[in-house]
């Protein structure tokens, strides 16, 4: 259920992102690198926009410019995280970075006018035709992806490196709360705020889920496949830096994504059986070999 | 009259600012850099949005938010136009530009926590308490400044480098109203939008005033004084890059500059005697020394 779920909202994000891709044009190569970046990965974002919708009678054709709105705003947080002068990843999603495709002055650009994109299609009136709500929703993803989140948590994540001693457990919550686990909030509460109803649910559900998933991101550098990944793997050892698993142990970070998990599962119990998608994409998030 | 207004937004601008940096708190150098890139400047942006605003009667306790708002997008631009990728620069407004007293990866981050500031800045109620009104903002902000404006202006001034032959004076004149073009328009609308009033007048006004600017630029390329202007100069003659002077000579781009200024300035009409401070400012961009 939650793959073939996933599968369709993956569909429904690229075909609204093929669509703006067209409207906008032959543009030379920053629009290339555009389409070119917003491809691919998991949509695991979008999944949680366009399962989070379907619990509150959202119409998945309304839902899905928020889908695709959240997958270029982590599509452009890649390209620039993967840039040589942070990350300096030549690998993403199995093909060559954007840096490497064309060069670091396209990629800045191409992260750049990613991010506008974001923000652009949270203006669409086919979104939602109330303006408050769309208010909302553009507020929301403001907070959740600039110095009050995501930046912040790369931020945080630059600033460790050179903090001369490893992050403590409470560090390394917060830095990931920010850094992948606000933008995994907005998604999962995004259908709540377009239908107007109260997302307190969902932000408990996707407070764990996020932490999972980065859990489980740490196990997976550790005992990961490389090529099933599609990226370059073992960076954090090789750099030193404190991770879930170097704080808690293989088994000590499995048994918190579990715990994380449950808790997860628990969040949505007033969802009822409607919310099972969600709940075995929480299960998913531990699983993956990938 | 003009320099006086000038000022006055300049300080509300800052003044706006600052109290976001307070509120944002101290977050270590990412934060530390979007203060520091957002400081200073001409504010002809800001003084736009001030100046539209006062002809449509908007208060600018409220449209300061908008002016704060396309200070932050253009900080963030030129942020990232500095970095060694792009236009490396070394300095800005007179001062180390954001790469040179951080570092590359810091300059990425402030660029792109500036411009969700932007976009941030435009969901406030304090603006306006009319949501629809910001939606309108948000949406013309991303058009003007995303692959469909100043972004796409970027990488046309990128293509140019390598298309082999020097720009004709359409493509310049097209690539400048993208690059700046569209947040000058932006800019000048924002008032009127603001109050729900047709911009046409406005947009007439800053296509010609967006375009006098750069021919000025270009000018002052050639004859301005570096320390003045706190930026290195003669970097498109050096790159054998096509301009308005290289293209009209220096008394032709002068000429066509003061039939641009008297288009801007004709444009006003219909707003009389109110709109003196507009007129001034589109006979300050071409008369001034930095």
């Amino acid at each position: 259920m939650f793959q073939q779920a996933l599968a369709q909202a993956a569909t429904r994000v690229q075909t609204r992102l093929d669509a703006e891709f067209v409207r906008i044009g032959d543009q030379g190569p920053v629009a290339e690198g555009m389409a070119y970046a917003s491809r691919g990965g998991k949509r695991l974002r979008g999944f949680l926009v366009l399962e989070s919708a379907r619990l509150h009678g959202v119409d998945p054709a309304q839902a899905e410019f928020a889908a695709a709105s959240v997958e270029c705003l982590h599509a452009y947080s890649l390209v620039h995280d993967d840039l040589p002068c942070m990350d300096d990843d030549d690998l993403r999603r199995g093909l060559p970075t954007v840096h490497r495709k064309w060069n670091d002055g396209i990629a800045v650009l191409v992260g750049d006018a990613l991010q506008t994109l974001a923000f652009e299609l949270l203006t669409r009136p086919e979104m939602t035709y109330d303006p408050a709500v769309r208010v909302d929703l553009l507020a929301s993803l403001a907070r959740a992806s600039g110095i009050e989140g995501m930046v912040l948590g790369q931020a945080q994540d630059i600033a460790a490196e050179s903090a001369g001693r490893p992050l403590t457990l409470d560090e390394i919550t917060v830095l990931q709360a920010n850094k992948t686990g606000a933008l995994i909030r907005w998604s999962a509460e995004a259908g709540a705020r377009l239908a107007g109803a109260d997302p307190a649910a969902l932000t408990q559900y996707s407070t764990a889920l996020g932490l999972a998933f980065q859990i489980a991101d740490d196990i997976l550098d550790v005992e990961g496949d490389a090529e099933a990944a599609g990226k370059r793997l073992r960076k954090d050892e090789a750099a030193g830096k404190a991770t879930f698993v170097s704080l808690l142990g293989l088994e000590g970070a499995r048994a918190r994504a579990q715990g994380l998990v449950e808790d997860a599962e628990t969040a949505l119990a007033s969802y009822g059986a409607q919310a099972e998608t969600l709940r075995e994409a929480a299960r998913f998030v531990i699983s993956r070999t990938h």
